[in-house]
């Protein structure tokens, strides 16, 4: 590791949520960390495989889909950056319940040891309970996907994914870039191709432009306006933590 | 509390997932866990209210729902015995995330304080790993079912909540008691009261026969080979655990 890439990986680990305000436990896991980047559609994770590190995201994009038997692919998760995955390694003997692969070239994604994270763990009480709490939060959210299927029209749907993407921006101009194939977005959302080209269309008249990779939601507070009317989450979701 | 209700929440208690083999916790707690007899559809929890305890359900059915500022409502869990409810109480400040309402008369629910069960989880680290462990499937299934609403047909997906009723038995006969309304099975599996119909004749074959409340499963294992071949968990759900 150079010295550039330590101090890279030190300042993305000391903003992100997990260990915000703890400097000391970055300087004792930095020794464990390593990071490997990733060409497009590269396999990351193999379903099934013993979970021998927890993932962060650094940079990139990464699709996590399950199969079934008989032979059918869902996606259950797109991660950018900041993202975890793999949190099956917080538990011993557990295995990844997904794959992952690379969406985009330069995916770079620090793997943090199973056996590290778990001694960190039980050696540091706050970093269990913000664990937990990320745990609760993405059960939470998966929750929400579920009722949104049936309570969201397709356009909402999208736009609630932008949203997210907006961060906890409450207002104002947001420009996202979103380098992930259309029927991947579709897939992931629950809808069709087609669908989600409609639902572009829709949420034009909302100051909502699509150009290649590039979205620009104009006034952020419409888009929410025009979503969030029909989520029970409304007025506690962590996409108006802003405001 | 008479003796007689003492000495069942403790044996209930220590069979419970949370606190199996921990005795002496469970004797600890059980000072500060009281308990509620419901009427049919009577409100437990309301959303949004500050999550002041953390609920096992000793007997009957609990209905977990959530409503849009639109009026939509959609129902996010089913709890039978056994089952937890509100884990938001594991965390400070934290309000629940939907309403609950029990669905038969005389169910019976165990409420142990927010306060309590918080300093338990700092104080004992394998409370704390056994929560992040459930926090993590409970997450898994909410992905599950997710991904079972497009990959998995109605019957399939009927077939699957009668599974996890079966427990972790492997093969043989079942009968299960389900004292719900069809509607609301419906609802939570995400599908019209009709295709609940549709999917009981379709699960006949395989020798399942209802009877109003009574479901008798002829043979687990026939309906593990329909419905877990659509489902990318198979080989390692829980349902499986015994086999």
């Amino acid at each position: 590791m150079s010295t550039a890439e330590k101090s890279l990986y030190i300042s993305f680990l000391e903003q992100h949520p997990l260990f915000e305000g703890h400097e000391e436990v970055v300087r004792e896991l930095l020794p464990y960390v390593s990071s490997r980047i990733y060409e497009k559609d590269a396999a990351v994770l193999h379903h099934g495989d013993s979970a021998t590190s927890l993932l962060v995201v650094l940079k990139g994009w990464v699709k996590l889909t399950r199969q079934t038997p008989d032979g059918k692919e869902t996606i259950v998760g797109l991660c950018a950056e900041g993202d975890l995955l793999g949190e099956a390694a917080l538990f011993a003997h557990a295995s990844y319940p997904y794959h992952a692969h690379s969406l985009v070239s330069d995916t770079e994604l620090l793997f943090i040891p199973a056996a590290v994270i778990r001694q960190m763990v039980a050696k540091y009480g706050w970093l269990s309970a913000i664990l937990m709490e990320l745990l609760h939060g993405r059960n939470g959210q998966a929750q929400l996907k579920l009722e949104q299927m049936s309570t969201m029209s397709a356009a909402q749907r999208l736009g609630c994914f932008l949203l997210r993407l907006c961060n906890t921006q409450p207002s104002g101009m947001k420009c996202l870039q979103i380098p992930v194939e259309k029927h991947i977005i579709a897939a992931y959302l629950g809808m069709k191709p087609e669908t989600l080209s409609r639902s572009q269309q829709q949420l034009k008249p909302l100051g909502i432009t699509t150009q290649g990779h590039e979205v620009v939601v104009a006034h952020i507070e419409k888009l929410r306006e025009y979503v969030c009317s029909s989520c029970s989450e409304s007025g506690s979701c962590d996409t108006e933590a802003a405001s």
